[in-house]
């Protein structure tokens, strides 16, 4: 038996989580302490001009590290002004959004409940255990009303990922700013405490609810294992049916805005970005915090539930569950539990051990976590695989039992998390400027746009390889010694240090508030500069948590897959077979509907903001000298009525294929729908991400000047750099909008095939039983 | 029996091939008596200035339906030296790479001989038959001799189908341009003609070429059907490594020249398209002939004479074969001889019944050509299958028995049939400029260029949604009713009007030379109209015509797939196995990394010919007053040295992958890559070759004026079509460089597969087997 006892384990996950909770208390606590007046004064009027003016003088001058002798209150103030701006905003869209959610999280908990109810005719008698007919489980109605518990419950939760994710990066974007004045290593450490405190949040709430779940379901399944797990993978479907809304209505809300803040403000008003004077930059830093922030949080969250459900499945139906080893069966809790110590420690390394005292040591700081965290955490799986795990036991593997190590399934954890360095260091390969890619991107800005997006495709398609090949070593070992358990663990592994993933992620949409801030609160030039330093190695950190998340996408619907199709009865996925083969080439098409949806509605949503910024340029006079104020609200308003409109058409393709291909074709053509969006999906999802951070750093390479090269490209107004602001634009909607919304359709059609996978084994396919 | 005996048979087949050449013939004879001078005066020199000047002049007035009254023989003189110079960089270009692909072939060769003759150790002796061992076969050594022999003849046929092609477009380009200035109807007719004596040639020579070798190696093998369409296989693998070659190399030569022309020409010289002061425009010039004739000529004979061969393959291990049924058996090729007979009535309808006169009767005339064609086919099906097939037969079906009635095949062929038909409106109605996805990509260069390719891309992934259902609905069809044997047959269906498909493919780039020569030869800009109005139906007709490869290349290569699961002995490609699991995620990888290479390979020689164009326009005195004559062919050069030596890399690529992963990985891990590969490869070509003909309706759309918003959106040079050439430029290497190369490597892996398969199944998997 194992060394751990079950009251050990029981212990120590509650306790992880709460201590996750705790230290983003305290990195939260720590941030606050930079002061942001409460009460700003209403100097917006002509504050515009003012400022503008105060930073094309100062801006000139040396300064020294402190304050520059302007005036300081009056700084704060218009900081204090902007962030309740954009946090109204954001607040504001979030509630709407989460409005139309709750409606549909409503419609279709009953959706789950009359399918799963109907599976077995609505019948409240107790039925033969699905993988054991000699026993007797709990009726199929009870498993459809909790079932539709556990999604109400992931969804609640979330939602609350979201939100609360959104909460912190509104309230750290100020108060970087302001830190940034003092120097960079000040902005760095208040951006990345920040999200860190998201991190360890959304990490701790998310392992602790599940916990409780897993308890409280427990008290009416008993000994019932196979039923628990079952209703309880409604969680993840929960989860990641947020996370879709999310990402794809904050994906298109706030690259509406940044396009279409672009389009008229750099290009046709060569003004700088943020610049106070585009009607848009309010709604595109609102975009920041609801589509990078709260869209990102609740994917990661939903990638976790998922992995997370996944593992207990089928560890349910392994026999941990036939045993109920409890002490085992909770291994895929306790690693995430190990996983936010982990992270605990590795954040300390960042903000109190090491510190960055210049602008070039963000990149490399930001990568010493992943390192730092990624060695640790190997550390820690193997301490609690050999503590809490038997030395050996058996697996279900599709019918036949598989008789594995406890070693063996250190070996899955482990193929996951360094899988995951390795897609995280690629990515910084492909999309930072410091690297040949970008900066031949940008060298091609030299014979204009055309050339640019050519040689930013290629990259991005070029960066597909090695992390494909990452993720297919970490399947084939993980799957040979552990079957889908293997492939579940894989993922959990690649997510075990989600806190630190999600602390450099969220530390980029924060540095990008945080200049927005700067520039809009007419703070010295130099203070600018820190902030794009900062947000630079911010898009890499996006880049790489895309990457991470694509990755564990990846594992998460593959083991999902698996389940899905042990529960659904079917023994082989024979590509031989028409059903199968259909299924694979029409699942490999699904990514593609999706981002034509998607970039479609970014591309018309912009068009709008376009004219609208036109409009009000031509038509407020005083605009464009600074003398006016533009109607920040039709903009925002604009961004939130295209991305609840335009979310609709491509959920409902995501949420209806499954039900759908299940439904009329069967449990096996859906199979290979799920298959196929899987290895379809990944590659998309991977080149537009990266195509995305190439042209974006490309566009920052020559803004920066960083080399003699790029100072030959700049400046900024320069033909090079407009070609680049072209390739930049065109990445937008692929890196925030299309790219990260199709892991959520991976993972997203997985897990919703397996929470309907009774239904469809009894009454799904029938077409094709016609035919 | 059948009611075709087998005389009639053996009869019917070269009789078609036979009439088909005639046609051919008689074709080419028709186009041959547009005069065109054969000793062109050496007025090169100042002739740029005096026709320029001409036209500059002459094109403001109304001219009549004949001669405008300019010195004609001036211009049909410098028709034929343009014409000359252009036959002479293509065949110049084709024979050069044609000696890298002579070395190529004959080291291939040899590959496979070793590979194949290693299979039973270099055994000459008599071996048991593959698919049943009770009897004896001729030895393995045998057919890997004769597989390397039908290899060389497929390179040899694939080169020829491509040499043919570029003679008749280069002779073709200049009459049709002559014959433009008598009328927009009989220029169609011209560049039709000379598209259909392509295309019967190409047909008629590749169905002639495969009965002879078929007939000829069954000298050998007597009754050793197996072996001899085993063998046979070779003759496919020849016909698609040339044309990947062809492709590859032919896309990079002509977009690295379209490109950079366009960069200089349109962006930076705000000169038109084709002007003989643009140094890189004979090099664009020879790229037509070279890449969208050539390239595509050998493209659609690989997927002809691979159809064939996995059609002739399967039927020779089901019953046909085993019961030595020689009518039956030669079912696929009677397909495709009733083809060339319905296309040469299809053709007649458009050259002699039906008369195009106005610019806008092309587009429908060539629509109706595909719709008569197919409707036409369908009865001539139906009649060969109720003619030559037995009533009912046993079909092999993966180690199975399948029992099958005739009209179960003539569905299976119509299925391909139709689908093909659905693919080609699908794609006209998302890349032709009359409808409504065109218009909003036009539309949206309103606010630039990134505005543009964001809906560029969202109308290439949307156009692949109509097609991927149809092919799926196909292959479920024919899969379902005869298994493998089936999908070869929807392949062979697809491919079976060929001919027409060919005619009104190369009537496009034919077109677009046509319009080269008058621009540069001066003629008057109602001459130029008319054949950019046959270039703007061309963009959509090779829009159609890669929707047609695409599409039959996705049936061959899953026929080819059973194929070689078949011959290496597979039982079942699980999904749920490691090692096909990996395959399938690595195969649909490969696309993209294949794109990237391709992509920036067109990219960098772009770079190379930009340089060298602006070089010439800086340093040639007078050269942009068109008073000095462009170096022209150091950008020939270029092209052509940028093509050979980047072909290699992603012709490694595409042939080394099945080598290496059948020979580390094992047949299984083999299977999932090339299934992998198919369902993504076929996604991202459809999107590829769809935005990019988009992009190119677009941009002439706003430049044709062809609706009030069209006028609003340009005229040339304005911001908007600036932007929409900057889409232009991004489609070019998409559409006709990565687009159609892929569905090449989808094909070649599988068939190259198939040749090896005998090898992998007795010594693949090295590493797998240790892990």
């Amino acid at each position: 038996m194992a060394v751990l006892g079950t009251a050990a384990v029981e212990a120590l996950i509650p306790v992880a989580a709460l201590i996750g909770i705790a230290f983003a208390m305290l990195q939260w606590y720590v941030v606050a302490r930079v002061p942001v007046p409460s009460h700003a004064g209403d100097g917006s009027g002509g504050g515009g001009e003012g400022s503008k003016q105060g930073r094309g003088v100062r801006g000139e001058e040396e300064e020294g590290d402190e304050e520059d002798g302007m005036d300081y209150l009056l700084v704060e103030a218009r900081c204090a002004e902007i962030q309740r701006a954009i946090s109204i905003g954001a607040t504001s869209f979030l509630l709407t959004e989460y409005k139309y959610l709750a409606a549909f999280t409503a419609a279709f908990a009953a959706v789950i409940f009359v399918f799963l109810g109907s599976a077995e005719r609505f019948s409240a008698r107790p039925s033969p255990c699905a993988y054991d007919p000699s026993r007797e489980c709990r009726p199929a109605l009870a498993n459809a009303a909790f079932s539709a518990v556990a999604f109400l419950l992931g969804a609640a939760t979330s939602v609350l990922s979201g939100y609360l994710g959104m909460r912190v990066a509104t309230f750290a974007n100020a108060r970087t700013a302001l830190e940034a004045r003092h120097g960079v290593g000040r902005a760095f450490a208040a951006a990345f405490r920040s999200g860190a405190a998201m991190g360890f949040l959304l990490a701790s709430s998310a392992l602790l609810v599940l916990y409780a779940a897993v308890n409280l379901f427990g008290l009416y399944y008993g000994d019932d294992w196979g039923g628990l797990y079952e209703s309880i993978t409604g969680y993840g479907l929960g989860g990641s049916s947020v996370a879709l809304f999310g990402r794809v209505g904050g994906g298109i809300y706030t690259k509406a805005a940044d396009v279409g803040a672009d389009l008229v403000g750099k290009v046709e008003r060569n003004i700088p970005e943020d610049d106070p004077r585009n009607p848009a930059v309010i709604a595109d830093n609102v975009g920041d915090n609801v589509g990078d922030i709260a869209g990102m949080g609740s994917d990661l969250f939903g990638s976790y539930a998922e992995s997370s459900c996944a593992a207990l499945f089928v560890a349910s139906i392994s026999s941990f569950g036939a045993e109920h080893d409890l002490t085992a069966m909770m291994y895929p809790l306790l690693i995430s539990a190990v996983g936010l110590l982990v992270c605990a420690i590795t954040t300390v390394v960042a903000t109190d051990v090491t510190e960055v005292k210049e602008s070039d040591e963000v990149g490399p700081a930001l990568k010493r976590q992943i390192l730092i965290s990624t060695v640790l955490m190997t550390a820690g799986v193997a301490a609690v695989t050999f503590l809490a795990l038997p030395p050996s036991f058996t697996l279900f593997d599709f019918g036949n039992d598989k008789h594995v190590k406890n070693w063996h399934l250190f070996i899955c954890v482990s193929a996951g998390l360094w899988a995951g360095l390795v897609i995280g260091y690629v990515t910084e390969y492909f999309t930072s400027n410091a690297y040949g890619p970008v900066q031949a991107v940008a060298r091609s800005c030299r014979t204009g746009a055309a050339t640019n997006v050519i040689f930013g495709l290629a990259v991005g398609y070029k960066s597909v390889i090695v992390p494909i090949l990452a993720i297919a070593a970490a399947i084939y070992a993980s799957f040979r010694l552990a079957a889908m358990y293997g492939i579940a663990l894989a993922a959990l592994g690649m997510l075990s240090t989600i806190a630190t993933g999600l602390a450099i992620d969220a530390y980029g949409p924060i540095s990008d508030n945080a200049g927005g801030i700067a520039e809009m609160a007419g703070m010295p030039r130099r203070v600018r500069e820190r902030t794009d330093a900062l947000d630079a190695a911010g898009n890499t950190t996006a880049a790489i948590g895309k990457g991470f998340a694509i990755g564990s996408a990846a594992l998460v619907s593959l083991a999902l897959f698996g389940a899905y199709v042990s529960r659904a009865g079917i023994t082989a996925v024979d590509v031989l077979s028409p059903r199968v083969f259909v299924g694979l080439l029409v699942g490999a098409m699904l990514p593609y509907w999706f981002s034509a949806m998607t970039m479609r509605s970014v591309g018309s949503a912009a068009l709008r903001m376009v004219e609208e910024v036109r409009r009000q340029f031509d038509t407020i006079p005083g605009l464009a000298e600074g003398l006016a104020v533009p109607d920040y609200a039709t903009c925002v308003r604009i961004s939130t009525d295209a991305s609840l409109k335009k979310m609709m058409a491509p959920g409902a393709l995501v949420m209806l294929s499954p039900l759908v291909a299940g439904t009329l074709f069967g449990v096996e053509t859906l199979a290979g729908l799920l298959a196929g969006a899987l290895v379809s999906g990944v590659q998309v999802a991977i080149s537009a991400s990266n195509s995305g951070g190439a042209w974006d750093n490309a566009k920052k390479y020559i803004e920066a000047g960083m080399s003699e090269e790029a100072r030959s490209l700049g400046p900024k107004g320069s033909e090079a750099h407009k070609a680049a602001v072209i390739g930049d634009t065109i990445g937008d909607p692929l890196k925030d909008t299309s790219g990260p919304s199709l892991n959520i359709l991976i993972k997203l059609m997985a897990v919703e095939s397996l929470v309907f996978a009774p239904f469809f084994a009894a009454h799904g396919g029938i077409i094709f039983d016609h035919l």
